[in-house]
């Protein structure tokens, strides 16, 4: 079969999520760029989300039929998504006279712990699709499902397709884990609010991941954590053009950075502050101990220091969370004899990040002055080495974003 | 658990079909029914369909995006459907404090051949079906799909839910296999039709088979040849009353049968006539043969006396299969120097069917009587040991149907 990819032939995984599949129409366009790859004599690995908005339908069904929380169903339901996804794909690609060849997670040997929903990687078996790829076909696999050692289905959580798409590269050896997405790479700052904003050639993974730490969408955490693990090349690129995205990398070392990448901000968080905390060992304990427990994830969390024996505790956590969180921290409030508790929704979070900062004391001062100029007032301040990260008033968000971006254009990218 | 059911409970084998299953307000009323039943200390097994139109809605997505004829992607494809309904049905059931637990088709342990869309069961590994029922548990079984030895999924064809779980009830023992549709039973003919027909109480798995084979589409064949194969009792019932419906059941010995129990009615095929063929040794093979290569299934074939060395082949078809079957027949005529080929889009096929006429020959003389009476033309006619069909004008069905039922009234059920 002439078309057939060389078994011998460089591997490249290629991830297509929901938005590229959404219609006929753009499955289709997939295959398309799918027998492109391979007519060019790559051997390709493609590794599908469920089409559209199919995982919000399918679980506005289950909220239709149950008010309970049954994540074991909720996995067996999800995953039906992503296998109409690769069955549809790999006719278009059959179709165009391809040797395609669709596989579920666990027929690809994604192997994962029984946390039904949230589901983590503990080993790949992955001969069955180096199988496939070795008889020259393409493998079609259903991202965001495995299997557990119970013979359970189980997912992988949000962005989990891209984990599946980035293991498969580690198990592969694959040169390079394509990311196909909506957007054509990393940008220095969200072009929607940043019209100057300047697509970024190469990003580290430790940039990469606090970037989406803190609300770039375009890459989920814990597929970047999986590919600084194995060292797999991810490749963040548009499925509508051809031109090249960013490429996420390991820092080089001996290479001068540019002191900062990029700009992320995050308007999903939601700003908590529980005042008058007596100021005693095991206070903070109480009061995220509970939380943690209920499974709510808080970030940038900054305690005063104490005036007359008492504190202020200040955190973020997840918008969706707060209703939930509110209602623990009222109780503990009342427990360990604080004030009170104060919520605010309207905030968000500007992050300024790069690796080259570590060696530069200047920076956060150039971002509090940037933000300063501009009018905006700082709720909280959080930073790490490679990071500084400030709450602010959400309706500032856009014009802080800019400010900070104007400040070190020159030293962006 | 108060509410569990008891391993050592007798076990009944449910099936719940599509339209049972087309809402979330009907896969809650399917809920309350399975918990009915083990609350009165009944292990109970479920098997169902794919929502409503969800296999339909899934194939026309596979329409949209290819126009190749792909079995093993189409499995994959339709098999996310049932997947839906387990998880959902599951759902619904915890949600009633009931132990349920949904299983695929391979995690079922249901095995088949390869062949994609149309796989027979060659094994039943139920271990795990029968560890859940062990523990207390009601597994939730997606009908219709298994898996092949190479660890491909497959679909059993049409009515393949029905199959699945006859074949589950024979592999568990159980008691009775439930199949719950949208009529309460199998009738003496279709009471659509006869305003005066009658629900059997029971039915011989030879008569069913035969209803089912001349247009009676409660059942589908392979599940009562099944049943038959096993001397599993299917009981065919409603999901929205309670009363009882038909047992399908072995034949007793020594216990006289009524004559006749049912009439079928079947306007899905078409009748083809092969005039004007030179009568000669293999003539029929090289008729039937391109047909069966092309896996069109052909009925009531009859082959007039011959005149002046010349004779008519004529046949019953899917009309569906009618198109490529011209084609064929076409060409054959040609070959064998036939005079023509005539098609006839406009028949039913009416049959009267009963264990009891083996013994009576004056039934074949009654039925073609009623229908004379009727001024009903008789097209072809054929016969076995427990059946007798008759083609005849479609528009005459009901009026034909009606006047064989009346005949036969005393005698039928």
């Amino acid at each position: 079969m002439s078309s057939a990819p060389d078994a011998s032939a460089p591997l490249v995984v290629q991830k297509y999520g929901g938005s590229s599949l959404a219609t006929p129409e753009r499955i289709t366009h997939v295959a398309q760029r799918v027998a492109a790859t391979a007519r060019e004599g790559v051997s390709v690995c493609v590794v599908v989300s469920a089409m559209g908005r199919t995982t919000d339908d399918l679980l506005d069904l289950a909220g239709q039929v149950s008010a309970g929380r049954h994540p074991r169903e909720i996995d067996m339901l999800l995953t039906a998504g992503e296998q109409i996804s690769i069955a549809l794909l790999t006719m278009a690609l059959l179709d165009q006279g391809l040797p395609a060849v669709s596989l579920t997670g666990p027929q690809a040997g994604i192997l994962t712990d029984s946390s039904h929903g949230n589901a983590r990687i503990i080993g790949m078996r992955a001969d069955r699709v180096a199988a496939a790829i070795a008889r020259g076909e393409i493998p079609i696999v259903a991202g965001f499902q495995g299997v557990s050692q119970a013979h359970e289905v189980t997912t992988l959580g949000r962005g989990g397709s891209d984990t599946t798409a980035v293991a498969l590269a580690a198990a592969l050896g694959a040169e390079v884990c394509e990311i196909y997405t909506d957007v054509d790479g990393v940008y220095t700052a969200d072009p929607r609010l940043v019209p100057g904003a300047r697509k970024l050639e190469r990003v580290s993974y430790d940039e990469m991941l606090d970037l989406a730490a803190c609300g770039a969408r375009v890459l989920m955490l814990r597929s970047v954590e999986y590919a600084r693990r194995t060292g797999v090349t991810i490749h963040v690129r548009s499925s509508f053009g051809e031109e090249e995205g960013t490429r996420v990398v390991e820092e080089e070392a001996g290479v001068e950075h540019a002191i900062v990448s990029g700009i992320a901000h995050d308007t999903s968080e939601a700003k908590v502050t529980v005042f008058g905390v007596p100021d005693q060992p095991g206070i903070a304990a109480s009061v995220f101990r509970p939380l943690a427990e209920a499974g709510i994830n808080v970030d940038m969390i900054v305690q005063n220091v104490s005036e007359e024996g008492h504190t202020d505790i200040s955190f973020t956590l997840p918008e969706d969370d707060l209703a939930r969180a509110t209602l623990i921290l009222d109780a503990v409030a009342l427990r360990v004899s604080a004030a009170g508790v104060n919520a605010d929704r309207n905030i968000a979070k500007v992050s300024l990040i790069g690796a080259g900062m570590k060696s530069d004391p200047g920076v956060a001062a150039d971002m509090f002055e940037a933000l300063a100029e501009a009018g905006i007032n700082i709720g909280i301040i959080s930073t790490s080495s490679i990071r500084i990260s400030c709450v602010i008033d959400q309706d500032a968000v856009e014009q802080a974003v800019n400010a900070v971006h104007a400040r070190f254009a020159l030293q962006l990218g």
